[in-house]
């Protein structure tokens, strides 16, 4: 039910798959609700302990039938989604249809690594169904993620600088002293005409004549690391 | 057959999907050696036509039996693998063992916007396998892919830069005049300290501290960004 968004919202909870993602979501501070391990999964009893969880050993079917992946890595746990966050005074990217979950786990694996907030909004993919968490290798428990009804409102009403991503003809990116605002449309169509008439500036990174385009995962990327404050001189 | 490496390697023959690619291919030069469509695919005869080519009508099912996808899109096209490239004296990337076939194409897709060859070794994945082939959403057929059994020996021999990318400790990316050839080792383990060791520098994205890394991808394609001569100043 959880591999579902409506299971999600209704449960409240999410899975979370794997070592990696689970270490980290402890790291992290992230109280599971149930923790489904195989019988020889040393690591992820060691770190229960230590913790204080209680974990429940299953076959390696039963944690396949648990899981939204034919050949799950043990743990397979529930958490609670965290409550949405507000949009805030910071860098935050806009992903306005960004709907491959691969390319929404992508972006905020690299948001939580260049210090960007992520707002996602219209049909870009749920960030918290277990696909996205899988791509994203664990960032999620670090990233300061907003789920936005009107993210141009929120963002003017802010004062950010609103920046407008183009595959061509927008300017080189760079940056004022606010904070930006930047968006991202979607991997077929780009950003719509309304949302480009609402940019204070549109950006474009300088490719090869002839290329179409970049993954909308990578493109994302290199705007955020270009314009994050630290890197503007690379 | 073609779904698996050694059979390409036997028929010298791989397979490519859906329209996009398919004009793309067409575009580039390259000539099919079978065009399979549904019936109602007029955009695909259409391309045919104008390159007198005959396309074979076929059904959905057989359409996805030639296909390696459960559902592809019309047109499936086998086209001849090109002979292998050497490397030459410009930028190139060079893949130790990148496993994954959707990062080697998304990495292909960006170094041809960037301008970068790109040779692959190792346990890289087959660059002209399906699944990279469409990552890489028809960039292969203006990129320049060179498979080398001892990359950094050509590098050497051709005066290259060698320079190794590393998750931390490593300089901000910078160039010297001579073209590079950068190194970028495994999802999981990176590069081998026998690589490092042959390096003549060391480069780090700056990140947030706490984060692991980024996706083998964006990372590649964030220094080529950074490190193609044009983009020298963003």
């Amino acid at each position: 039910m959880l591999h579902r968004s409506r299971g999600r919202r209704m449960a409240g909870l999410t899975l979370v798959e794997g070592p990696k993602v689970f270490s980290r979501m402890v790291v992290m501070g992230v109280v599971p609700e149930t923790v489904l391990m195989i019988e020889d999964d040393d690591a992820t009893s060691a770190l229960c302990r230590t913790r204080g969880w209680d974990p429940v050993v299953v076959s390696r079917e039963v944690l396949a039938a648990a899981s939204d992946t034919v050949h799950p890595r043990s743990p397979v746990v529930t958490i609670p989604i965290p409550g949405s966050s507000a949009m805030r005074e910071r860098d935050t990217l806009l992903l306005m249809d960004i709907s491959d979950p691969g390319n929404v786990g992508t972006i905020i694996r690299s948001a939580a690594a260049f210090c960007w907030d992520v707002s996602t909004s219209g049909t870009t993919a749920d960030p918290w169904s277990p696909k996205v968490i899988r791509a994203a290798a664990g960032s999620h428990f670090g990233a300061h993620l907003v789920t936005s009804s009107d993210p141009m409102d929120e963002a003017r009403s802010l004062g950010l600088d609103i920046v407008a991503t183009v595959v061509a003809g927008g300017d080189q990116p760079t940056r004022t002293r606010r904070p930006i605002a930047l968006m991202i449309g979607s991997e077929a169509h780009g950003l719509s005409q309304e949302n480009l008439g609402e940019a204070d500036q549109r950006v474009s990174l300088s490719m090869d004549e002839g290329v179409e385009s970049l993954n909308a995962g990578v493109a994302a990327s290199i705007f955020m690391y270009i314009l994050a404050s630290k890197n503007k001189a690379p």
